[in-house]
């Protein structure tokens, strides 16, 4: 399965740290790409394009402005995250069980109702106010427990050497 | 065990939203509650507090603006969350077994030297650069699997019927 995240209704005042975090996250924990909607912002995509320059792997950044034409042409199956939704654990065994492509929506502050009812599965991580960051983190690591937590990023600039106190990398 | 979560380096221009969510995860994801270090920010503490009314919970909210003085009087131990640690997966069945209360340290940008020194244990959430909101999410899943995910809060003015498709409240 190849997992790519839509964020939702970016704004280049207000969300361009929170952005980040989510493709950052959708990187780290195992996501083929990330495709932005809503307001076109370059600098929030140069600075993630960079970050996977030095950190390595082969994450994909898009920009689509329509995000229903994205969803309409999407080959697969959507998970829409939404504190709305029902609870991952009940729906967590179905959808590792898709085969094809998942799209993992996440909004930034209203989300529309078609996104939904376009969406295969609305699932919750909790149903109480947090963060769409917490959300996608917690249901990638559900999703792909074991198999990506520990992900190799091929062509790596750096990498880092866990320690158990201060930090060390190297220089590849 | 009792879990609250330090903010390390709040910058009220930069970081009011990320330090909302990050307190957001901590309360939706089973802690007690946030102390808040780095510049104070009476509309971020605010704005946590409408939503504890509004949600529920007895989530505390507090300002200390000197994190080495929280470190150094902390009873219980203490985690640091950051990219530079030893995995998760090696350590979270250690941090488990502590039946004191534990003090979940997240930066925002640089972290002093200290916080490591400090730290019983310094845990990365995977070693890529990714969110302290996605790392404090897995971590706080991970520490309390199955026993407060599903958390009531009490005292709440709403409350979200879980739905396939759409929203539905219930005003309490």
């Amino acid at each position: 399965m190849n997992a790519f995240v839509l964020r939702l209704g970016h704004r280049r005042g207000r969300d361009p740290r929170l952005t980040t975090h989510v493709a950052l996250t959708a990187r780290a924990l195992g996501c083929d790409g990330i495709i932005l909607s809503g307001e076109k912002d370059d600098s929030v995509m140069n600075s993630i394009k960079k970050i996977v320059e030095k950190w390595g792997g082969s994450f994909e950044i898009r920009y689509e402005g329509n995000w229903r034409k994205t969803i309409k042409n999407w080959k697969g199956r959507i998970v829409h995250l939404t504190m709305y939704g029902l609870p991952i654990r009940e729906k967590i065994n179905e959808i590792k069980k898709c085969k094809e492509n998942l799209l993992v929506m996440v909004g930034s502050e209203k989300v529309p109702a078609e996104a939904y009812e376009s969406s295969d599965w609305n699932i919750s991580v909790t149903n109480q106010p947090h963060s769409e960051v917490a959300a996608l983190a917690i249901f990638l690591d559900r999703l792909f427990r074991g198999k990506k937590l520990n992900k190799k990023f091929r062509n790596a600039g750096i990498k880092i050497i866990p320690q158990e106190k201060g930090k060390k990398t190297i220089s590849l």
